[in-house]
């Protein structure tokens, strides 16, 4: 049963085999769900290219918004494997930022809707920066959780961790810029 | 193919991996198309933030559904992650209770849906208790047939499971009460 | 890298881990989905329980039709896990019946929403039970060549896998009896 | 913790088992949601298996496109699983390419939704070719980079690596080919 890599960890550990299966679930249908905003646009004459042009032409908002949100969605995974890395086990407070984690990932395909749908709107940019900003600050928390709780593995701790975490707080920086700038401008408005 | 850890196990039993894996499937499934209740709405001036916020505002219900029913099915899949360390393997008769407990898990976004649209309809609250009524008294008798059949680890068997087997017990006499209560308000109104 | 299983098996021989993964993918999905086909009913007073009630019972075949549905696939997903246990590898001629397995278990939910939505309609049974017995037929298939070319495990092999076969074999015969009675009914009418 | 196996990797690879976890999940779901385009006919006579049957028909090319683009992904799938087996582990760089693959699987259903809507439509097939085209290039990239930074495994290596891009690269040839003819058709109607 050692393929659940538990042992040593304390009993109340998650198995981390399960909760990477579950995150990398969770990415997959995100990712893939996507695509479900894209909608094949109703056109008169079924033949003609110029009006199948023009017919997606008008989603071109949502179709930026795909390429976009698959391409943030694909960093927060590879940013994700790279964090687990590091990591021994999994405590019960880093799994409470981790299912924040999950929220938001499972929470982003709305906000990438919202953006297609209307990327003029102040609203849609609070929504959709608001939603990384979490997800990044939660990734923080529950790596400085692990850092403080033992979970990180020495072999890989130490001097790399924190590298690791460094960037996260910059990451973290710069998304709740952009988040407070976008605010600024719909309250100001 | 040692990495179905079935050896030792009845030849009927079920590999346990692939019950997690398709159990971790099912939640990170339930979990992300929970969101595709939440409807971007129609507006009439696509650049006003005023406008957007209302009609977001009118599907409040839907996202206060959709946050409660994250944490919910956080918490359900936490514990079942729980509940799998104590196994060695995976009986029959656990198979049809764990089926259950699936069922119940993929009808849960239908139940999130019906609270968000109706969180004023007494019936709604009784699908959505009934629905993890169902589930809880499913995870009650699969971890209780699992014990009786010596599925429990002997490491991490005895007191550990009793305990957690309590829990669940506890669990399920709580969301059993909050359903009569919300099935007797709907029969007397 | 030997948690890929393929050791000793022919070159072109696939990943059974990974078949295993995309199979249990696609069971996971196939099974959530289906409760997409569930409607949250439109209803004037959102209050009114006894309106609800109504709305909801008169999708009462889609509902029955969801329970049949998650059944069956449950089903399949068992006897599938049952029947990837007496297997060594996958070779490339059971690859192509694995795909037509798939194929019919993503198909599934269509089926499952035709029946939901006319269950009195010859036709649906017809699709239904149609979808059922290619999978079943393709699962005898595969594991019949799996027999053929001593894929099967020579520990579970022999007599445990001939039974497993003639129990597939039985399933197909009944579904495929079930199959014809419906076409003969919608050809005659 | 050796179920990672990235042992031996430079400290920036990927786990490979996590990436082949994310890919079987897309490719899963992808497969899963293509049968959402799928829809059941609104008839009036709920009983009339002939109204039924010309309502479905109706669909056909729907359904042609549906069976084409499952086999389609399928062999997308199954080459990919071919793919990775000569891999020792994944770099930063194969990384993009495969980000770039994954796109385009997930993007693949709203093509195939586009040919089964408007099989007659030049626009359809440029979409529609042009997806896998960008696929398979996408695959030809990430085992040329594999090959250089010396991410292939020996043991599997030259010969047998080389016969395989070679394919890869007819197929890439291929697909660009037809994807040119149906541009050029597009272009001068």
């Amino acid at each position: 049963m050692n393929e659940h890599p538990t042992s040593g960890a304390p009993t109340w550990a998650l198995s981390r085999v399960r909760l990477e299966a579950l995150s990398d679930g969770i990415f997959a249908i995100a990712l893939t769900i996507l695509v479900l905003e894209l909608k094949v646009p109703e056109i008169a004459d079924r033949h003609s290219v110029a009006e199948l042009a023009r017919g997606l032409g008008r989603n071109a908002a949502t179709f930026a918004s795909w390429v976009l949100s698959f391409i943030l969605l694909g960093v927060m995974w590879y940013r994700h494997n790279q964090g687990y890395r590091h990591l021994r086990h999994v405590t019960r407070g880093m799994t409470l930022f981790h299912l924040v984690q999950l929220a938001m990932a499972a929470f982003f395909p709305f906000c990438a809707a919202l953006m297609g749908r209307y990327p003029t709107n102040g609203l849609s940019v609070v929504f959709y920066t608001g939603c990384i900003m979490i997800y990044q600050w939660a990734t923080v928390a529950e790596q400085g959780v692990a850092a403080r709780s033992g979970a990180v593995a020495p072999e890989s701790g130490g001097i790399d961790h924190r590298r690791f975490q460094a960037r996260n707080l910059r990451g973290a920086a710069v998304i709740t810029f952009v988040f407070l700038v976008s605010l600024a401008k719909v309250l100001i408005d």
